[in-house]
């Protein structure tokens, strides 16, 4: 955990220290609401639901299958999602202990009471603690998170970011993140449709960039440039692909600058601390931005301090949820970085990966996919799309204020079972 | 991956690129052998058996299960093993792929050629590069990695010191590492009986250590070291207890200091390095041991770089295998720190760990955990044991020196399952 003066730092103590302080603040029908629920709550059960489009292609597009979490207490629930690789993180949940410091996700999470946000805190330094040497953990705990957070909201009758501090939330401005086209004309036929959709932001990545020659990449920024206009912000997601080769890097770095890209994205694995404090020295105008690997605060914090970031991208569904995503977001405006959520799967996890910044109105810019697969789109029965003025704006409706679908949902659940020892650890349980 | 100096700064070049140079330097009768393995050989099966204590205790006795890892290609095979949770890890060799960042581990794994150490390196990239958003894979792959290291050492007929680019490999001094004793008289007696096997070094961890009052500490930690007598090198493992409390790690200091521990180990989570370094500034005599946790490169060297660490301790069923570790070996030589291996399971485990710095005549302290559950005995049909001296000798043999046994393992095997839409991805697979 960070330390004390980090943690929630635009948070009262008070407020940490009784959620129910809320009610007080409501009408008396709320309050008579909140008094109702204001006895103590356990968690009775946690399901994982794994959703799959019928056949994943090998492409960079996060949309192709999620990974839904219900938690549910007496007669309320809350929703969220992991990232990637959804049978690992069902392992995770269910697997037999390996010792004390290795258990289940689950063990850490049933029965525990969930009657305040300082439940959520405690419940997550149970599970780092309970599951240290269980790697995968961060991943499976943070879609669990993210749904005791729109478990809490729901209960409470307030949206996610009101409880997690802020007073206000602000629109942002979406960028479309979309993949590089495999050819520079593609790429130049997707920004220009970008533009007719309103966007006046866009994120491409991933694809043949940085794999091929340095003149391939020209042609592709060049290409998304044209596309976008003059105006249009370009920003450019590197995928990783260099691994630790500043040298790769440094290589796009002028035609980045003709093309006046705002940021390039993930030049380098995110351990990569030194490598990326090396590109930031030369980058400048062009900003460096990164984070979206990072799987706790610890991480973020060091590419905060030492990687050179402009802009620290977390993934909600990553870095062990809302929680952790808030004290990275507290920790980022401490140091003059600017916070940018990361996603790439349903408007569950996007409304998610929003929350932890919505109350920041400095930090503008928003990830928001637009080539998301049937899936994502199917899995929630509402949506969030941006205004008339191509703004984005966080639901302001208790807990996360996405709907799950059930019934969309129900063509994609991957039926799965885990048997070990002849008995049944996991068997995808009913939608409900 | 670490910038280039620092890969094998003591491996020839020429040796990494071509590992068949050994058979030039073998007898007439070996360089026979050789030639006819010199044969490119492709990675036919990846086989991990789960296996278990019939119970296994919440306690910190990493010795309760394991993840025994096989590769085979042609008639030759090799054995590695996996860190914990292996369900979870079962996982992640088989799931189905998420996206192209996201593959299960084994497809990058099956297929390959396997001629070299080039080659281990080489699939241990297209790992990390294909289940990059898989956070369980550098876990799993660890194991892999092990059990290429002991196939090419089997199939060259060298053991793996020699093909990580040393000459001759040196006796270490291991320490018993055992849990510290419910009660402080329980210690004691533990400290007496280690003295009484022949070691002079011992290390107490996990227990109530931390959790209670410093005043239990410090009757648990005078009990040690009345136990060790006066000349017994005393470690203490704090096992993460601390999480980032730097006070609550302070308040201990004063009694290490009174007992002359040489290394005060976790006292805080891996990615705390701010917090180990504030600590550091106020512990010599005491150094700071840690980076168990680590699970790539990179976080060991920040822990190196930044968390005023005298002692690094790796373990390569966690850290990407043996490959990682001689990296972080090689990179704790050129910053003056210690490399020590953390095992905590069988003698296949242990052997691995030993590897990376069997080479390095001043790093001369090792783990040798001497209260190892059933299983982990039963697991290999040799074990590595302190000769007369006390001195700790890793195999001169080829591979990692270590023969499991396939009849001893069979009562612990765990019999497991994993079904995705009617379809067995995984099942254990016969003992062979």
């Amino acid at each position: 955990m960070p330390p004390g003066p980090l943690v929630y730092s635009s948070l009262p103590l008070a407020f940490l220290q009784s959620c129910h302080a809320i009610a007080l603040l409501q009408t008396q029908r709320r309050f008579v609401a909140v008094h109702i629920e204001a006895r103590t709550m356990k968690i009775e059960s946690v399901d994982f639901y794994y959703l799959s489009m019928p056949e994943v292609l090998d492409i960079g597009d996060g949309s192709q299958d999620a990974l839904l979490v219900r938690v549910a207490a007496g007669e309320h629930v809350g929703w969220g999602e992991c990232e990637a690789a959804p049978l690992v993180s069902i392992a995770s949940l269910v697997c037999p202990m390996s010792h004390s410091a290795c258990k289940p996700v689950e063990a850490s999470v049933l029965g525990q009471t969930i009657d305040s946000v300082d439940d959520i805190r405690k419940i997550g330094n149970l599970v780092r603690t309970n599951s240290l040497d269980l790697l995968q953990a961060d991943h499976t705990f943070s879609g669990i998170d993210i749904a005791l957070w729109d478990f809490l909201g729901r209960r409470l009758g307030e949206p996610v970011w009101k409880l997690l501090g802020y007073n206000k939330c602000f629109g942002k401005m979406p960028y479309a993140s979309v993949l590089f086209g495999d050819t520079a004309n593609e790429t130049l036929l997707k920004a220009k449709t970008i533009v007719k959709q309103g966007f006046r932001a866009a994120k491409f990545g991933w694809g043949k960039f940085g794999l091929t020659s340095v003149e391939d990449d020209r042609a592709q920024l060049h290409a998304a440039r044209e596309g976008l206009g003059q105006d249009g912000i370009l920003l450019v997601d590197a995928g990783t692909v260099w691994n630790t080769d500043v040298d790769a890097a440094r290589a796009r770095l002028k035609v980045l600058k003709e093309v006046r890209a705002t940021w390039l994205e993930e030049p380098f694995v995110s351990g990569a601390l030194s490598e990326y404090h090396m590109l930031s020295m030369e980058s400048a105008p062009v900003g460096l931005a990164g984070g979206e690997g990072c799987h706790n605060f610890h991480m973020a914090k060091h590419m905060i301090d030492l990687a050179g970031l402009q802009f620290i991208q977390i993934d909600a569904g990553r870095i062990g949820g809302i929680t952790i995503a808030k004290d990275v977001a507290d920790y980022a405006v401490a140091k003059g970085v600017t916070y940018v959520n990361h996603t790439f799967t349903s408007n569950l996890a996007l409304s998610a990966s929003l929350q932890p910044f919505a109350g920041l109105e400095s930090h503008t810019i928003c990830e928001f996919p637009t080539e998301l697969k049937s899936l994502a789109m199917a899995m929630t029965k509402n949506h969030i799309v941006p205004d008339d003025n191509g703004i984005l704006h966080v639901p302001d409706a208790p807990g996360l204020g996405i709907e799950p679908d059930l019934q969309g949902i129900g063509p994609y659940l991957v039926e799965s079972e885990i048997r070990v020892r002849g008995k049944q650890l996991y068997k995808t349980p009913p939608l409900r």
